[in-house]
């Protein structure tokens, strides 16, 4: 007997029919006689919806008053989905945030979890009830306020209430099969994984793999959980997340050995994400002198976005000048170039560049360390397939180029058959966001 | 400076729109110097769509699952009215049934208030903020689990604040105007009461004046709170209810002073209250003899149905036979026929007759006390309006006959003009069910 956390998102739970096929699949679980804990999201849309209804009462809404607000659609679906199992004749006992102990800090609508003290979610599985908890929220003890954990939220909630309970495993459930080699809607041969480490997830998940929110999965590696990713629609298993030291759980039987001996051989490289969202920063002809980096992003950094790529190269044309590029989401670029442009005198650069036209391909391997040749891989596939690359950026374990975005997919295509990615078959995929 | 709690139920704020009004009501009642605690219901039909929601999962939900998953639709229009009065320049701060201290029964769906302990509300109050709570819900402190209070239950939570809080009014408000003489979409020439006596208003609820609910009513009377019972939609006076003892606080002003004598000369009756909720039974032949009527109701009693009015008569054709007729809810009379029809041979009992097309008519008045007569001016106005009654009863301050439903509004008129209760102008009525 296993205990196992279970996290259902917003889709799998849209309305009734939805819930109570969940409901189902938590049954089945704990037929088969494991201890289960449920995380669950709101219902559908619930949570865009109250926060339009926010918007239209109050431009700017209390946070404090706002997480109260967004904390009640979890109540709403994890009360519906604690019924529906009660119905099919389990015991289910639903909890808020608050009452499974989850301490966060008091920063409204981006709380950090500072502990789990799951006391009455333990009394009721000493009791053998079915435990649901309602995912996203918590409580800041000093005035025991509600506080949301903010986007992906209820995966957090899952895999810190595994850590806690110390669960066997913390399945996160989805409408695709796991982690693919890159996404199948874009790139139907992608090849479904068996395992992945939490080091390559995490690469994976900040470049645009978009099955596992980063917070969680950090979460997962540095609590020692396995997380396993699979889909509310099949009873086929997922993509298992693998921490540092951690045994592959399907090592137990044999043929899921002689899979693991063949996963030996596999290619260097484990995935290829993509990502439109972020668009292109180059301030053109910036002094080339000690601060003037400094200079930019300390201005940067005051409005809050988040600066994914940097590229700084000397200007050939112009000597003692130097171009910066950087990659950021898209929606923060208006405030940046708001800042940068109303200091062009103190810092002393030339002009300014805005693209939001640009795509991000990465690829991800932990086999990147100790393979040479990887990046070459890489480039000659996008020659071939005449894609020009614009900035390039590396890691231990991941490669990113920003190439234009109307090219992005086909070169994504490439990319993948040349690390010898492409599964013999297609694969399976729903209508739905991956979430 | 007074402290004044007030209370808006859900047709009061049913979209951002609705919301953002309130807001500025009670800002307008904080700017006029006051401090302002508000009690709110859930949006518009948010609490029944939830019922559906849960109708759907579970065929009988569980009942602590059911009031956590209803609680949550005060939790959104607290919070929204929290936000839309910050933004207009007010501190506000909204608190859960829990966080407000609402002690409760542990019977879900229909909890009683055992104690109030606002702590956070009076700390929240000395800080100068508005304070917002959530109707129709508090906790059980054993398990520390969510209760909901029942159907008016926001009301109850209104008139609890103002009794813990010491507040120097409770202030209902809904989409009429106050307690008038009769339901203004059935007599136009309704006029509205300036005051009403507690026990007044208790015998009109119950008899189906539909503005204030029997158990807020009753909880006012009991802690010496003063009801203030007012529309959303205009700044004018509604009505006050009075308890045991209580000044009419008009009498501060020399106009209503003057209002108050001419008040002293007004009707015995207060108002009309009608009601088509209830059903007939008739239980025809009862044998005659000790114990045949605790046989009955104690079966009745047994299915939980409510029963109104009971007459027993003598039935003149069989010595030794009697007929006890009583009303109940609708809903309930399936019930109770079919536990009384299984008992037809130990009762000893002839038949039994159901009728669900009859209307009950109230009047009522604290002169009535000291004042012959009354019942005759009623016997005489529906001879004269030719209406049949069926069934009387009485208490000190009512009386109450059944007739033909279909004549009932036809009645009501009638016995309004006949006590001299019609006003010169007709009420304005707004779209809405008064609540």
């Amino acid at each position: 007997m296993a205990l196992i956390v279970q996290k259902f998102g917003g889709s799998s739970v849209a309305d009734a029919e939805s819930i109570k096929r969940v409901a189902k699949r938590i049954v089945d679980t704990r037929r088969a006689g494991h201890d289960v804990v449920v995380a669950v999201s709101a219902m559908g849309d619930t949570t865009d919806e109250l926060l339009d209804l926010a918007a239209q009462v109050a431009p700017i809404p209390a946070p404090r008053e706002l997480d109260l607000l967004l904390s009640s659609g979890e109540r709403i679906s994890m009360a519906l989905l604690a019924m529906a199992i009660h119905s099919m004749g389990y015991e289910a006992r639903s909890f808020t945030g608050s009452q499974a102990g989850m301490i966060t800090t008091a920063d409204h609508g981006a709380a950090r979890i500072v502990d789990v003290t799951p006391v009455r979610l333990r009394e009721a599985l000493d009791e053998g009830a079915i435990v649901i908890v309602a995912g996203f929220q918590g409580v800041n003890p000093d005035k025991n306020d509600i506080t949301t954990l903010g986007r992906g939220g209820s995966d957090t909630t899952a895999v810190a209430l595994a850590a806690a309970l110390g669960a066997d495993v913390c399945e996160i459930y989805s409408d695709v099969d796991g982690i693919f080699t890159a996404d199948p809607r874009v790139i139907p041969r992608a090849r479904k994984l068996d395992t992945v480490t939490a080091e390559e997830m995490l690469e994976l998940a900040a470049n645009g793999a978009k099955v596992l929110y980063i917070r969680a999965v950090e979460y997962a590696r540095r609590h020692g959980v396995l997380i396993h990713a699979r889909s509310t629609f099949t009873a086929n298993e997922g993509t298992y997340v693998l921490g540092e030291g951690m045994a592959d759980p399907r090592q137990s039987s044999k043929e899921s050995a002689m899979a693991d001996v063949i996963g030996m051989e596999e290619p260097v490289v484990t995935g290829v994400a993509i990502d439109q969202s972020q668009a292109k920063i180059t301030v053109v002809g910036v002094p080339d002198v000690p601060g003037s980096a400094a200079a930019i992003f300390s201005l940067v950094n005051k409005t809050g976005a988040n600066i994914d790529m940097i590229v700084q190269n000397v200007q050939s044309a112009q000597p003692g000048r130097t171009d910066i590029s950087f990659t950021l989401p898209k929606q923060s670029a208006v405030e940046v170039l708001k800042v940068l442009t109303a200091e062009q005198e103190t810092i002393g650069y030339d002009s300014i560049v805005h693209d939001d036209q640009i795509g991000k391909l990465s690829v991800v391997g932990a086999g990147m360390r100790t393979h040479s040749g990887v990046s070459l891989t890489l480039f000659e596939a996008l020659s071939t397939a005449g894609v020009n690359i614009e900035m390039i950026s590396t890691s231990e374990i991941r490669i990113s180029v920003v190439l234009r975005g109307d090219e992005l997919n086909q070169a994504a295509r490439a990319v993948h058959t040349a690390y010898g990615l492409d599964s013999e078959i297609e694969a399976t995929v729903y209508a739905g966001t991956g979430r």
